[in-house]
């Protein structure tokens, strides 16, 4: 890559990817959820080659995904996330990180301990998303908690709602997957049909199955009044029971990223084995065939190895 | 009717029905919805003629229709409108008050003071329904809301939330309905397409069209991390783009039945005029014909005047 072709942009920091998970959203956008064309990619880990703040190069960092235009109410009071103008790495309006080098504002940028490697590090961006949940929802040991889903993201909502002490079960189709929910930290595991008893049972769902028949078993699964937390994004439109949440009185919760901090912190913590999730690594330059992998069922965490 | 006709339960009270009110789940009932097949109708003021309390007989009374087991840990905190295996009037279990007699547990009368007329207790049910809001989300003076419907439940729900005294928006098709809206209550009206400008902007959307858009409508409406009402109840299922949702981290929220205490107190201190909200009147004989036009879309309350 010549110098020309490096994808700065003015006040930021240039960034050297090290390595780069996929994840649903990637493959979503590839067949077209959100309308992004640019270079995808929004889980790493890279060094800054270039920055503003000069006592940053050479760090090994991560970096929170949303940049706020930092001037709207939003930025204003925190939540960028939000911000109505952000462009997000490798989502909306900022190409991402399946590439040697990408650009964020200096203030997205964590360091990375020495005690967390690559790899662990690639796993702090959908971590944050998972325990973003422990900021939206009241959960304690008390709580009745169902996972919908038995892929990657549905395994750190596992970590993190299991930090809370309350009971977990997580419905999922790969018993392999399913054995690791239980590792990580999981009371009770299911495939198949629901189990009659458990409809209209639980204080909370969590939908990550990735998959648009995930709502309505949520739906089904949680007591009246009872609230589901909404991970999954997809291209399609998912048909609702209104009837169900109104006569119910059900609550949704949708939910996306989360502050990279804990997670991080959580990680070097030496908490988690999260080695456990990757199942295939790629060099860069075979991405399209790492891409194919990834959408196999019975695939977790594919890894792009890059710098 | 002869006295062996008519539909007494054991421990219950025996009422003779003075007026009940037409509803669109009554409508959504005839087209199928619930699976309801027994004698509908849900909202009324009657008379006790039969009581194991024998202090209510002759005594006017309206009643909440949900009729818990009693037993189950639901019913045993007091919250016998989500006991599994309730029945409710009209609608689930036991026959309606679209009939010259109903029967009800005595717990769930309430009598009506003097100064409260037929037709007015008669918004009780759905006064309640509205006022339910006020108790499953937080609305205070700087909130600001949409109501996107402008029929007889979107009334009354600006009745209800117009008293936090919060910045009220109606969106409708009925200019008649709307300039009602404003009277009880509504900053602004609108009908046709949504305005740009108002996409993103609310903090609370409360759905009551009666249509399946309305929480597509509802969701582009309310800002991020924002709430939608949903009150409708529909035969069909809802196009849901949760991406939307998980995207902005909104919040749904499904809302039924309420309390009746508050309401019956509302009305009795005369602090709203109801009668506004009634478009017809027709005797029990001529159901088929109020039931064709509370169909009609301009048209607001159907009393069948009964006992």
């Amino acid at each position: 890559m010549s110098d020309a072709d490096l994808p700065r942009r003015e006040g930021e920091a240039l960034v050297q990817v090290i390595c780069a998970g996929i994840c649903n959203t990637d493959l979503e956008i590839v067949k077209g959820y959100a309308g992004f064309l640019g270079t995808p990619g929004h889980e790493f880990v890279g060094r800054v080659v270039e920055s503003p703040e000069a006592s940053s190069i050479g760090r090994r960092v991560v970096g929170e995904i949303n940049a706020g235009c930092g001037e709207c109410k939003r930025c204003l009071t925190g939540d960028s996330r939000h911000c109505a103008a952000r462009t997000v790495l490798g989502i909306k309006g900022r190409d991402g990180a399946f590439a040697e080098f990408l650009s964020l504002p200096p203030g997205n940028l964590l360091e990375v301990p020495d005690s967390v490697s690559d790899e662990e590090a690639v796993f702090v961006e959908p971590l944050a998303a998972a325990f973003n949940i422990l900021e939206q929802v009241k959960i304690d040991s008390s709580s009745d908690v169902v996972v919908v889903g038995d892929g990657k993201l549905a395994q750190l909502i596992v970590v993190a709602v299991a930090r809370t002490g309350c009971a977990i079960t997580v419905i999922g189709r790969h018993e392999k997957k399913l054995s690791l929910a239980r590792a990580y930290g999981a009371d009770h595991i299911h495939s198949g049909d629901l189990p009659t008893e458990w409809l209209g049972r639980f204080d909370l769902a969590i939908e990550a199955s990735g998959s648009p028949s995930g709502l309505a078993n949520a739906l089904k699964l949680v007591k009246p009044r009872g609230t589901v937390v909404l991970k999954s994004t997809h291209h399609d439109l998912t048909p609702l029971d209104t009837s169900q949440v109104v006569v119910n009185e059900l609550n949704i919760v949708g939910s996306r990223c989360g502050r990279f901090a804990p997670a991080l912190d959580f990680i070097a913590a030496g908490e988690v084995n999260l080695s456990q999730l990757i199942s295939h690594r790629f060099p860069l330059r075979d991405g399209v065939v790492a891409f194919e992998r990834a959408r196999v069922r019975s695939v977790m965490k594919v890894i792009l190895q890059i710098g």
